[in-house]
């Protein structure tokens, strides 16, 4: 019986959980889920019995060790800063291990001690990275097996709300604390054959349109470093390099406000947080003046109507209400987190959705240009099966299943951007509707828009 | 004989170790200047009897370990991310050392060692922060003493050239690493009863003018954590406590329009830096658009005319010339840098002024309201005794002799807030003509200006 455990029984374990359940009969597994709380593991497992809940605190070296020394592979949903600690375990007994986070750069240093102890340390296998690189590589090694040149690759993923119903287009899907923090190190990209660079105060404003499945009520604003995925998808020449977080048009606009505003700051504390409203807040962050009209001086630093669009959707999110602080010690950011909680909070009958689509500019072997775009549009099933939970949980334990069973034996650091591993993922994922629709049409030369 | 050890001979270090080799006969002192530019520490020490330059890298722990021991004081000049390693030797062999450095507030864990040892560790001893606090506290100190309760504090300190005939108006007087990254961390004061929080994006919108000793061509802008200094300074009742930065009349905005281009921005390296130009960067920076007017595209990306004052001291620093970036893997602030050494370096015939005001609103044992102003003017003497070299060096300098003769005996964290202290730096600093200029008026109350 082989051993695999999951790390982390919070939002996005319950589809991981059912597919190895459902697969543990069959490969004959043992499944084990490690959280702080025990009784949210159980509940996951549902009385399973190829399953077992075990308490785990990640900062115990000891519980680490006695656990990772039986298993043949940790999925570890920690947030991204904690993975080192399962891998440093790992390492120590020669375990597989397995990532929907980014790659961290400096982990190539370990590579080769990770191959000679025979370890395939798997990131970026989740949705965005992950199913991103799957559903990209496949179409582009299709493009240049038959001969052809790219010149142009663009992707943007959205984790949205399908019922969309307040005023922000948008509800807390996933950690929102990734969501209040997003974009914190700018991002760069490369566009018709230039380079960009865009800090982190300017982000919001480089927002745009995007049409996706004939719905043209999206945009898209640059995501991270795009440059990177250059080399790794082996398009060092390309003109064009963008990858892209999908909002409802106008949410970069609003967001860009809260920024302005300094309400995204996560770099200091606020003096007796609990003991101050948001009102308060938002006083804090204006030039001191004359007027107490609090909305008429938030309006003029923002430079925005103070009847506009704008302003009523930052009212409406009680910004400038005597309305407490619920915690001690808050920095703005947290301030805003535990604020759009509650005002972004699903309701029990919300969908949530997922939204990719890719877009590849080449000339062809006889030398035409053709534009192929291809897109996934996911609704979720319900409160524990959102489609942000299938669509990150399931490629993890599809590929757990694969490394198990010898299919993958790459070793070392590997991200889901070769054929052994992407073919089998995005073959099964199709049984579960997670699929990709693609069309492609002959353009003229010079006749792309400029970003998407 | 008692020894000190002066750690770096660069750019402020000229008037310390003349003002230290001016006093080592009289005191006994043998004076060692550590420097990895061994040609450099001996050109300072102008062949002095009581002194020694020797080859210092303060990555070595044996060199540190081999000096610091046969030593009864460090000077540390090094930068300030650096000073822990003295520190840390100082500890070894309980020896006393002063900076002019900010005093990082985790250092407070080491205090009792540092007291059981019976070391002196006086930070802050420099002119900003440094004569700021000791002119700042004597004041404060006397209007207390009157029984006088202390309503408003604001102070603010800025080196610029005396000599100023640039665009900019200003020039690199000291690090110019410093000056570029200036504010990163935003700032925070209370005006008016009220905390204020400026992120760096907005930091420099928030500059307000200032009048220096009938000179109205000054502003200011908030400088770090003021707040901090309440209860440092016994004034946590009080309603404004403001630090802050002055420059020329205008600066500010200027330097605002580097910073929404982006090219303040240090979190990353640019692509290939050395093959491409200021043009190229500030290309970069911007949004890809059809255009390739680049001076009417910065212009619109910083909402500014194109044919405003702020765009001609733009291209003054020729950031839109086909001109290379001369270094590889720079960051855009590095990039910047680089061209504004050149841009902003000083002639040999320029001189250096150090400004410093302090304003006091307080209510007197009579119940009136009075409000002092306390300023200093300081213009450099020549290239290496700089206003900046003497009001960083000179405070330093009179601490180590004050500690050595035994007048300064407080153990552990020390900074010049004392008037066992701050009392004979400050009466020694006014031979060297540092000397503040005090003057006070009855104003109504709530009659003082909103700021400064």
């Amino acid at each position: 019986m082989k051993k695999i455990f999951v790390v982390g029984a919070g939002l996005s374990s319950s589809s991981l959980i059912d597919y190895l359940m459902e697969n543990s009969t069959n490969y004959e597994w043992e499944v084990l889920i490690g959280d702080l709380d025990l009784e949210l593991a159980n509940q996951k497992l549902k009385n399973h019995p190829n399953g077992k809940a075990v308490y785990f605190d990640v900062f115990s070296e000891e519980i680490r060790n006695s656990i990772v020394s039986e298993t043949d592979i940790v999925i570890s949903l920690l947030p991204a800063d904690l993975h080192y600690l399962m891998l440093e375990t790992c390492l120590r007994y020669s375990k597989n291990m397995i990532t929907a986070s980014y790659l961290p750069d400096e982990l190539w240093k370990k590579n080769q001690e990770f191959i000679d102890k025979g370890m395939t340390v798997m990131y970026e296998c989740g949705l965005d990275p992950g199913i991103d690189h799957m559903s990209a590589m496949k179409i582009l090694d299709k493009i240049r097996g038959e001969g052809g040149n790219i010149l142009s690759f663009k992707s943007s993923t959205g984790g949205l709300v399908a019922t969309d119903n307040n005023p922000w287009n948008y509800k807390f899907t996933w950690n929102p604390r990734n969501v209040v923090l997003a974009g914190k190190a700018g991002a760069q990209y490369k566009q018709n054959g230039k380079l960009k660079y865009v800090p982190y105060h300017r982000l919001f404003e480089r927002a745009e349109p995007i049409k996706i499945e004939e719905d043209d009520n999206f945009e898209t604003y640059p995501n991270r470093d795009s440059l990177k995925y250059l080399s790794v998808y082996g398009l060092d020449h390309i003109e064009t390099m963008y990858r892209g977080t999908i909002r409802r048009s106008g949410f970069s606009n609003l967001w860009n406000q809260l920024i302005k505003m300094g309400l995204t700051e996560d770099g200091f504390v606020l003096e007796n947080s609990k003991n101050i409203t948001y009102r308060e807040l938002s006083e804090s962050l204006l030039p001191e003046g004359k007027s107490s009209d609090i909305k008429g001086k938030v309006a003029s630093y923002l430079n925005i109507g103070i009847d506009s669009i704008e302003m009523n959707k930052l009212e409406w999110l009680e910004l400038f209400e005597d309305k407490k602080i619920p915690i001690e010690g808050a920095t703005p950011a947290i301030a805003l987190q535990k604020l759009l909680e509650e005002k972004w909070k699903l309701n029990p009958d919300d969908k949530d959705m997922i939204v990719m689509q890719h877009e590849f500019v080449f000339e062809t072997i006889q030398k035409e240009t053709s534009k192929i775009t291809s897109s996934l549009v996911l609704t979720g099933t319900d409160k524990s099966h959102t489609a942000m939970a299938m669509t990150v949980g399931l490629p993890l334990g599809i590929a757990a299943k694969l490394i198990l069973t010898g299919q993958i034996n790459k070793k070392g650091i590997v991200i889901p951007i070769h054929s052994e591993i992407y073919e089998p993922i995005l073959k099964e994922l199709q049984k579960f509707n997670i699929a990709f629709k693609e069309s492609e049409q002959k353009i003229k030369k010079g006749n792309q828009s400029p970003l998407l």
